[in-house]
């Protein structure tokens, strides 16, 4: 592993094949984790000037600032990476719903032995 | 977008090309984020089996069973899956500290204007 890029100050993504990186959202207050998506390198320069969530959307191969189109947009209140730089946890301050099903967070459903039970 | 995996009670996971989802473990207590990494089909279903986590290392190619060499195992206090089943979350007891570096959690750097700043 790159030495500088796990315990220098510089940031320096390894981004994977497709050039980019996972990103992890997780609630300020309450820790919940709302969603996981992933970044390009503009989806991380855009969520660290607006201080809003962006992501890169694969399915629609182009930028997604989250809650573009419900409203529900996610403020970063703090950035961090990990130890190889190839993944981002913002801690936010959802407007709303995360989930595009409405729910307050993506992960509804606990895995238990017999299957999903929705817990949200 | 598939409705029964989204909505459904039956664990469907949506693999990538390289039979991998993403996963994220939390500290069950502080909510932290601890690290970031990939199941393949085994590594979920040793997780489920055994309590602990397991993982796909991508650079080893191989099930890796998180604490195998160090002991600092992720004991498993919740699992849940998001709404495409393409990752999962889980809220963990951990034995020690979960990254390599000996670091409590693998993002203990804060990304600022500036670059990058040490928080643990």
């Amino acid at each position: 592993m790159n030495k500088n890029r796990e315990t220098g100050a510089v940031l320096d993504p390894k981004y994977d094949a497709s050039g980019l990186i996972t990103a992890v959202a997780t609630d300020a207050v309450t820790g919940e984790v709302l969603m996981v998506a992933h970044m390009d390198a503009e989806a991380l320069e855009r969520t660290r000037e607006t201080g809003e969530a962006h992501f890169y959307s694969r399915s629609r191969a182009r930028l997604w600032k989250k809650g573009e189109s419900s409203g529900n947009v996610l403020r970063v209140v703090e950035a961090r990476i990990d130890c190889d730089q190839d993944s981002v946890w913002l801690r936010v301050e959802p407007a709303g719903p995360t989930c595009h099903t409405g729910a307050r967070s993506c992960f509804y459903r606990q895995i238990q032995p017999d299957g999903l039970h929705r817990v949200d």
